[in-house]
């Protein structure tokens, strides 16, 4: 069972609100505006190794959230913070709370509750650190948009250069081995990725829909090819990357630039009529947005400028693909 | 340093939202209208034990949360939960989402979003189970309150009966020997609380302060104190508790009531003029309720009926008091 079945499986109903799971937010109407809130959660080893610098984690904790936020187009407002820790260090939690509100800060975001909790102990073992974010944030109303906006015949657009934190995974593994320069580059894309909040604000109105691209490309595409009811064509070739990533052995960089995740990066669909508009916005808010594909009545995904093909190496990630079901 | 110190020290600072960190729930203005927002983590063998039935885990796991949204006097309205599980077990899901739905359900509050992911193995043990909900509700704003708006002179008042989840948590731990029957009543207590919802929202214009009894009465109560700046006089023998519980030695007795936690009861302060208005409501939702003390203008804690005074083992529960500084 992979996690969106057992997302899908138990926890998903029909709701009253505007929308509710399977999106990045959910989105609440109060009296004449309406809300975008979304809750991520992180786990130590599974998505940050034990001696990170807690100022990065403090920040990719929020920025994870802000990213849900983007892909909405809402402004941010403020958030609430949990932590389950193994024990009260100030020296962590100084540093933590520092990434996390100098984050908070630039975005006009602010803490306004949680819970701190004692993470208990596994066998002898400290527990494991475990933070769980929400954010809360105001959407135009003249300008929602989910995942399942898009019409076929749109183009799809990206921000930014995708692969670098998957890299970083990889050369972490012993997978690859990057040279000095490249491998910090990569490790800060994975430990400070930057939520697209002011180009997801600057779409308003121009974007039908949006996702942010946490599991992978290929893996978030599917997400709005599924709930926009459409197939996709996308010009490999195209996708944006790095120039040390074009260095990189082919395989390994595929794997990363289509279905690296933890790249925050927007992914999103607009007519073809907007492009004009949607490079002013990029433009407006300095964040690079390249076309790679478009949208097709034709059901399925079909990758050009691609002579593999696409195999299980490119499906998003999923936490729990392959559990024990015991 | 103690869990109120460490949160206080590293993630408090001041918001241009209505009411942030300190209070039960955050309250943020939305147009005309106003959110009460609150986050509640649980975690395995802190909160709950590894045996403990799913169903009331689902359960209680959203009814801190209500709870909390009980003290603001709020209405339910949506939420959101993110967990982090050792492997997906579908009759474990199965009796969780059941556990959480019908609370849900008869509160009228909508799962919305959240996170799934897998918990980390802790040297080759399977992680520990955590959960983090955050709820939303609506106030009226003509009826705001939190811990601080308590003048002298007011009553003070609890919901319902107090120390039974205490003593089972005592009884498990083989301090005390309780008869089956009650044994099972306290453990029901304990596993499956009743957010004062209905009474919470009853008290809208008549209670001028409030707080849900998480950490035990008395430490709640500080909380209460502090925020009004008063002190406090209460009747140790007026405070609610059920039959049996009268039947237990009066060391054990006393800290169960007086300090137990997890009861889940409405703590709040009125004006004496109010008492009959108060008790219709009590009436009208049919939450019992019984009038304990007085805020004073004097400062601290006296307790009035109890011999002993007031000593280390009535303070409220804290996860990270006496713990390891390094």
């Amino acid at each position: 069972m992979t996690e969106f079945e057992l997302i899908a499986r138990y926890f998903v109903r029909p709701v009253r609100e505007r929308q509710g799971i399977g999106d990045d937010c959910a989105l609440i109407d109060v009296g004449d505006r309406t809300l975008a809130i979304t809750s991520d959660l992180l786990s130590e080893n599974t998505h940050f190794f034990p001696d990170v610098d807690p100022a990065s984690l403090g920040h990719k904790a929020l920025a994870v959230n802000l990213s849900d936020l983007a892909a909405a187009g809402a402004r941010p407002r403020c958030f609430l913070l949990s932590v389950s820790l193994p024990r009260a260090d100030p020296d962590w939690l100084e540093a933590f709370s520092r990434g996390m509100f100098e984050l908070a800060g630039r975005e006009g975001c602010e803490l306004v509750g949680g819970d701190t909790t004692r993470a208990p102990r596994v066998a002898g073992h400290p527990g494991p650190v475990t933070i769980s974010v929400t954010a809360i944030g105001e959407v135009e109303r003249s300008s929602l948009r989910g995942r399942g906006g898009a019409r076929a015949g749109e183009d799809l657009w990206v921000s930014g250069e995708l692969g670098d934190a998957a890299l970083a995974v990889a050369n972490g593994l012993g997978q690859v081995r990057l040279d000095e320069a490249f491998a910090r580059a990569c490790r800060h894309r994975m430990e400070w990725p930057q939520p697209r909040v002011a180009l997801g604000m600057a779409l308003r109105g121009l974007a039908t829909a949006a996702i942010d691209i946490s599991d992978g490309l290929l893996g978030d595409l599917a997400h709005v090819m599924e709930r926009s009811g459409l197939g996709a064509c996308v010009d490999a070739r195209l996708v944006p990357r790095s120039d040390p990533m074009r260095g990189i052995e082919r395989a390994l960089q595929r794997r990363c630039v289509l279905a690296g995740g933890d790249d925050y990066e927007l992914l999103f669909a607009a007519p073809p009529e907007r492009r004009e508009a949607i490079e002013a916005a990029s433009l407006k808010c300095c964040i690079a947005i390249t076309r790679i594909g478009t949208l097709t009545e034709e059901p399925g995904l079909r990758l050009v400028g691609d002579e593999q093909g696409i195999d299980a190496t490119l499906r998003g990630f999923d936490h729990f693909a392959g559990a024990a079901q015991a």
